[in-house]
């Protein structure tokens, strides 16, 4: 095990406040299908892979999604995002947690279910400029709670997922992480509640990024060579 | 103690899928105010009384909100809850459970820590005329987590709180229960774990009110006289 690990960070909910604005991009694309779900059960959803979400919802709805149903709740779930993107903020903390990193020499990464062109918005409210890694839906085969996402993220610092921590606000986030090996950390900051993140495995939970910066220690990131 | 308890039922969250649009409401009023506080932090406070909702905010700001602010926050939140009124639904198995209760002769009644012209928007969607049983914010001094909306809603019913089962999906809910005496079940469907309105008290946690319909049993209710 290297002595430094890397964190590989979930993003809609970890580091950007994103999350109700998709469950609601969701639950309006739905309506518009006369699909009725309710909303809560979208928001335990949210941070799947898009393939698993819509197969679970197939299963509550007790019917089949066609393909150019799926199709059409993708395309506009994806409107309705960017139409609320101005309400979406970084979430408190992120910036700052992201810059204490690379200022100790911490590498990190980010690994994001979603696509690369909903995942700009929360990368340019986090000022993250393109030679940041980055890892999106685009870039592996399935996405979480499959491990893809994170061992990409994992792959493009050089080490090895098991010395890696993953930081995320889904169960969704915390299974992948098991799963790539790594060890968990959670987040309350995209509305699970703190039990629902211990019981997926996490190994320690936080408010949110900024509560998370104050503990380091506790996760054991310190200053490269300190 | 009478064999047949009364049921007081919260109203967003709990019989009606609004508590989304009111936390994204009252995000935009305070965004508009100068006020960021990440979403997820206004999520756990829905269901309390509107003025320790504004202490808890002075208090994570760190500094004091005029009276003349609050009165512009819950201003705005009510405007943008009434412009995304739209998009709020029953929740499934709402109506037929009150239905199926007012067939078996329970009595039942609504407790909502809201004002009455925003539980309007949920009364009309569950198909609650004025003859049923409600409490609203503007019949009593204090609301959830103090007692007085459960108290005056049993009181209504000529019932004791003791002898009531009081169904919400709020932490908020399940406190104000066990002051006024009596019995918690929860809701998930306003978004919060399991785990937390367990801790919060409750007895027995359901999906929503369709899952509790179906264990109506588990909680003793049955027909009058069987």
């Amino acid at each position: 095990m290297p002595r430094y690990p890397g964190l590989l960070f979930d993003l809609d909910g970890t580091l950007v406040d994103s999350v109700y604005q998709h469950v609601l991009a969701w639950h309006e694309a739905m309506r518009e299908q006369g699909i009725e779900l309710s909303v809560w059960r979208i928001h335990r959803r949210i941070g799947m892979s898009g393939g698993l979400f819509l197969d679970a919802l197939a299963r509550e709805l007790g019917r089949e999604i066609t393909t150019e149903q799926a199709q059409r709740l993708r395309a506009r779930h994806m409107e309705g995002f960017l139409s609320r993107a101005g309400e979406v903020q970084a979430l408190p903390g992120a910036c700052a947690l992201l810059e204490r990193l690379s200022e100790y020499g911490v590498p990190w990464a980010i690994a994001t279910s979603g696509r690369r062109v909903t995942a700009e918005i929360g990368l340019n409210l986090l000022g993250i400029g393109p030679d940041a890694k980055v890892v999106t839906r685009d870039d592996v085969e399935h996405a979480k709670p499959d491990p893809d996402l994170f061992l990409a993220a994992a792959e493009r610092l050089n080490i090895d997922a098991s010395s890696c921590f993953v930081v995320g606000d889904s169960v969704w986030d915390l299974l992948a992480a098991q799963r790539a090996r790594a060890l968990g950390v959670g987040v309350l900051s995209g509305g699970y509640g703190r039990e629902e993140l211990d019981d997926a495995g996490a190994y320690r939970v936080y408010d949110d990024p900024g509560d998370l910066l104050e503990h380091l220690d506790e996760v054991g990131v310190r200053r490269r060579g300190v």
